[in-house]
């Protein structure tokens, strides 16, 4: 067991965050609602290769980079490059950083600024620093045991206690989940909601916690889709866990709510 | 039959257009992403009345005095408002401003810069000037028979010409639909194309008109919904038409697309 980081140690690691989402936007803002190549009739081509992956990677590697410079002996996972173990002397700090640098690759290739380079610190046991950071909207989305954030406000989630008056927002209702008792599941849900919102990948978490839409229900994410998320909703006063109720952090399905009432009734309606 | 409008026309109108859009913007953009009222526990309570209606209603009433003002002698069209048919004197100029204050107020409501004010005006035969504007984006899309401009700069559709290598968007696969037969017709194209996006409302025509998206289909919409977007879709290169290669401009079944050749085959598939 590892004792629990503490005032400094978050402030420093918020300032290290902020560092990293800087560093990322210089690869992933220049090329988002940019053509690749202008024919000399001004139309723009269709993409002959994959923008995102070059963004992606890239972004991926400034992350990495600053973070072997400054925590040399800190853990890495990341979607594009997978993860790097480091034997650590300290075994109260087996400290992993988290990373996908575009999440929501399919809305940044469409000009849509619902993507976000997600970011965050898992000391062994969970993700206690977690950060979305949305460069074209300039929103920066930041959460600890200490709050959330949206740059320098705190955020909460709403008081929402009844399914029937929730927004409820999946990426896709009709490809995402992986198994037709998933896309049934999500159903009994979204039949009860006020509201059904889909297509906006992890900027659907920043509304939860921000306090603009109630739940975010998906299925078949990574560990690094996800364990950003997880600081955030939880310090602006929302759960999240998986559709089992247990830790969200390995990925898999998971179900976002703004307040534990509201999550227990779709936690319920998820599992009948 | 009347005359086509000019260049100076044009000219006059496109500045007025970016008068009636800076107009709008200060009833909308203030009430977006803004908590309603804040308990004292800091909380944010949840939409106890529509501020939707009151940004709509607000937003039009100043587009239309803006009208009223400046051109007495045309008619409006409205969402929020309905028409107002003012009989003119002079049979060519029967000028009608189709105007949707905030077209996808869905997204709006959940925080989602998806939406945008729709402003069309109508020379009695067709929308011969069209504008979205995305205020807390700082993106105005215009389109006129000079082109389509995002701000200062000229916007092109992109030249795919197959649907296997399309992006495809509505607005909703499981609720927009009016009919069975609809979404049915509209999976026929998903099926063929290379990726589908959902939930991006208007703004998924001006990513056809600059050159990120490939196709918007829709249905059950409204002549105040698209006949902004026409002019946008047309000066980019694109083709916008019903699901029966008609006119749009009444609403209903709407499709838009990069080019004709790609256009002429998603038709051929909605009506196969």
């Amino acid at each position: 067991m590892g004792r629990s980081p503490g005032t400094e140690e978050i402030k420093e690691y918020s300032d290290f965050l902020n560092r990293l989402a800087d560093a990322a936007a210089q690869t992933t803002l220049p090329m988002f609602k940019k053509p690749l190549e202008v024919t000399n009739k001004g139309r723009k081509l269709g993409l002959d290769y994959d923008p995102v992956t070059q963004a992606d990677r890239q972004a991926e590697d400034a992350i990495r980079q600053l973070i072997k410079g400054r925590y040399p002996d800190h853990n890495i996972l990341g979607e594009e490059h997978g993860a790097e173990q480091n034997s650590s002397s300290d075994k109260d700090r087996q400290y992993t950083w988290v990373i996908d640098p575009i999440d929501g690759t399919r809305a940044y290739i469409c000009g849509i600024p619902t993507w976000g380079t997600l970011i965050a610190l898992n000391d062994g046991e969970r993700p206690f620093i977690g950060m979305l950071d949305q460069p074209y909207l300039k929103e920066r989305y930041m959460g600890t045991s200490k709050g959330s954030y949206l740059n320098n406000d705190a955020i909460y989630s709403r008081t929402c206690m009844e399914i029937s008056q929730a927004t409820v927002s999946t990426t896709d209702p009709t490809q995402f989940f992986s198994t037709p008792e998933d896309a049934i599941a999500f159903g009994r849900v979204a039949d009860k909601a006020q509201l059904v919102r889909n297509g906006y990948d992890c900027y659907a978490y920043a509304m939860v916690a921000a306090g603009f839409m109630d739940v975010v229900i998906e299925s078949g994410l990574e560990a690094y889709d996800i364990q950003a998320l997880i600081p955030i909703i939880e310090g602006a006063g929302g759960m999240i866990t998986g559709w089992d109720g247990g830790t969200a952090s390995n990925g898999g399905q998971v179900v976002a709510s703004a307040t534990a009432k509201l999550h227990e009734q779709v936690l319920d309606l998820l599992n009948s």
